[in-house]
């Protein structure tokens, strides 16, 4: 069976557990997942026995070439139109829908085209599907962490004070893109200084300066798939203060590393990092998750925090990425991507993690 | 009164309009316009006589450094549920809510926070108000533009057979972040031979070769703001074919750059240029619209096609793109970005265009 039949039989498992006659998939992430189509404009509608395809006619010929394991349909309507002008729930009673990505406006539009069919709302059934990840996922996936492994081995060389944040990202990109990235995963997170205490700072006109900690945080796309890969840097010199905090970071990174396993409740494995960092007296400037499940999208399931109900699961990427946060002093993140087993952990990331001083 | 202050303003007139006692704002750009805020989750409530403004605890800096004419208010919980916890809705009978933008499970969500209030589904509110751009986002799209203008000088000087589409598309973006730009508007299309009769082809790993015409379009991004222009060049030579096509779909943008003043049917401006490229036998290869708004969005009102109910106004900023596009062939697109007045307008980019042969 094809990699998108095999994903689409797997769908239908879980259909067919809530007695749906078929899913209305609005999600382009997922339309891609479960059909191989990466414009900007499609959906799928995936019943017990048939997979529609729905685009406008702008994406004849790129439709052709990619989508090959469902009945490729165009319209010059809305799609939620042509649903229905190619009668695609014809013979479904009970359709679900993504409650989470449809918007009200088109569940209006929806209900107009079919008023006499079951609507029913569901979230996380693809997501469901997407966390266990099959080979062709894992190929582009470790794609993407060598690009990004190499880009930090390449920022050694170059990284040096005087240089702006958004130079830096620029160089990110760049490069990344001359690897063979499709593009970002997500905008370059370059924090020196004192922006190292805020988890999410852009790249911004900042320039570095010797004596400051640079947080890296970036990641390629490969094939739709993502590398998240942080590492913190000193410029020049590095305090004791900050040798500190990027002992207690690490040490609790390569314990989190150590423990990671299929099984365990994702919250187990947040709390051995963040055992560690509290238990040295920073926890509260831990003020963010361990980590996340990685793939087509930046952030997916398993949640891998204090509060998450997920166990995790073998074939399974997540980052691990504790870090600490000190406002007006800065901050240091460590993460790499793991891929998960019943036995443990593979690291995908392969970037040094020693205290690095440029 | 401030910038934001007075997009409030104009908003206030349309709820009252509306007889909407406040609008619930969940779009992210719309956010930004109307407080300053860039993160990447928030809200705001306008009311009739305040302004609220909701995100998470990751937030609180940046929210205090960006947002300084709305109240600050802050969640653990999801923000829907916030706006109950902070009784954003305490004075309020109908409020709209942005329906093209929150998605169903939202809907259910404010719905179940606010039991006894009427809900009112909207789209287009924020919209209207980004039809007329003020100083300050004009200073930011000419800045966009300027920078993409000198890109396509750049390029000029680098591009040759040989390179492959994505490495181009790697030097786009590099450039433009090097001249300022937060990012890229869009990811670069670079569509070479016969790829160029995809209007939106992304680039790929196709080799340019000589004798083919490449089509780039690509935009920068500045304070959230867009640029967008696109240019075909071709490589080695021309063939005859090529450059007839090139001088219909030039003489048809310059038809419309001639034409296009405020006050006129955005689809008249349409038929300047679509009479032109039909005229010269290839009205089949013009398959979509001749532009769009431009902004904070890639594409928003007005609509510039043969469909569009729109009238052009005072103030926008729309694209001029007609193309020309032969399956098996290639295809030809020539866009600038224009600033629309009353008497006609001001072409806002000023690269050449001139057929170049590299």
């Amino acid at each position: 069976m094809s990699r998108y039949g095999n994903r689409v039989a797997r769908l239908r498992t879980l259909l067919e557990e809530q007695r749906l006659d078929a899913l209305i998939v609005t999600s382009l992430t997922h339309l891609h997942y479960l059909t191989g189509f990466t414009g900007s404009n499609g959906l799928a509608v995936v019943t017990r026995n048939a997979v529609y395809f729905l685009t406008d006619s702008r994406y004849r010929a790129q439709a052709a070439r990619q989508v090959r394991t469902a009945q490729r349909l165009f319209t010059h309507h809305p799609l939620l139109t042509g649903m229905a002008e190619h009668h695609c729930l014809s013979r479904c009673r009970r359709a679900g829908f993504e409650s989470h990505v449809m918007t009200y406006q088109q569940y209006r539009l929806l209900r107009k085209s079919f008023p006499r069919k079951l609507f029913v709302p569901t979230s996380g059934f693809v997501e469901k599907l997407l966390l266990v990840k099959d080979d062709a996922e894992l190929a582009s996936m470790r794609k993407a962490m060598r690009i990004s492994d190499q880009v930090y081995a390449d920022l050694l060389t170059i990284l040096r004070p005087g240089m702006r944040e958004n130079e830096v990202a620029a160089e990110i990109s760049y490069r990344q893109r001359r690897l063979g990235a499709e593009g970002d995963a997500f905008l370059p997170i370059v924090a020196s200084g004192d922006r190292g205490a805020l988890p999410h700072a852009r790249a911004s006109e900042k320039i570095l300066r010797r004596g400051e900690m640079v947080t890296l945080d970036f990641g390629a796309t490969v094939d739709g798939y993502h590398s998240d890969l942080t590492r913190t840097v000193a410029l020049g010199h590095v305090t004791r203060r900050g040798r500190e905090i990027y002992s207690v970071v690490l040490k609790a990174q390569l314990a989190a590393l150590d423990a990671a396993r299929a099984g365990m409740p994702a919250r187990d494995l947040d709390a051995v990092a963040r055992r560690i960092i509290v238990d040295a007296g920073y926890g509260d400037g831990f003020s963010h998750s361990l980590g996340h499940g990685l793939g087509l999208h930046i952030h997916e399931r398993p949640r891998v925090s204090a509060l998450s109900n997920d166990t995790l699961a073998a074939g399974s990427v997540i980052t691990i990425e504790p870090g600490i946060y000190i406002p007006g002093w800065g901050g240091v993140r460590i993460e790499d991507d793991i891929l998960l087993s019943a036995t443990g952990n593979t690291v995908l990331t392969s970037a040094p993690k020693d205290l690095v001083v440029l």
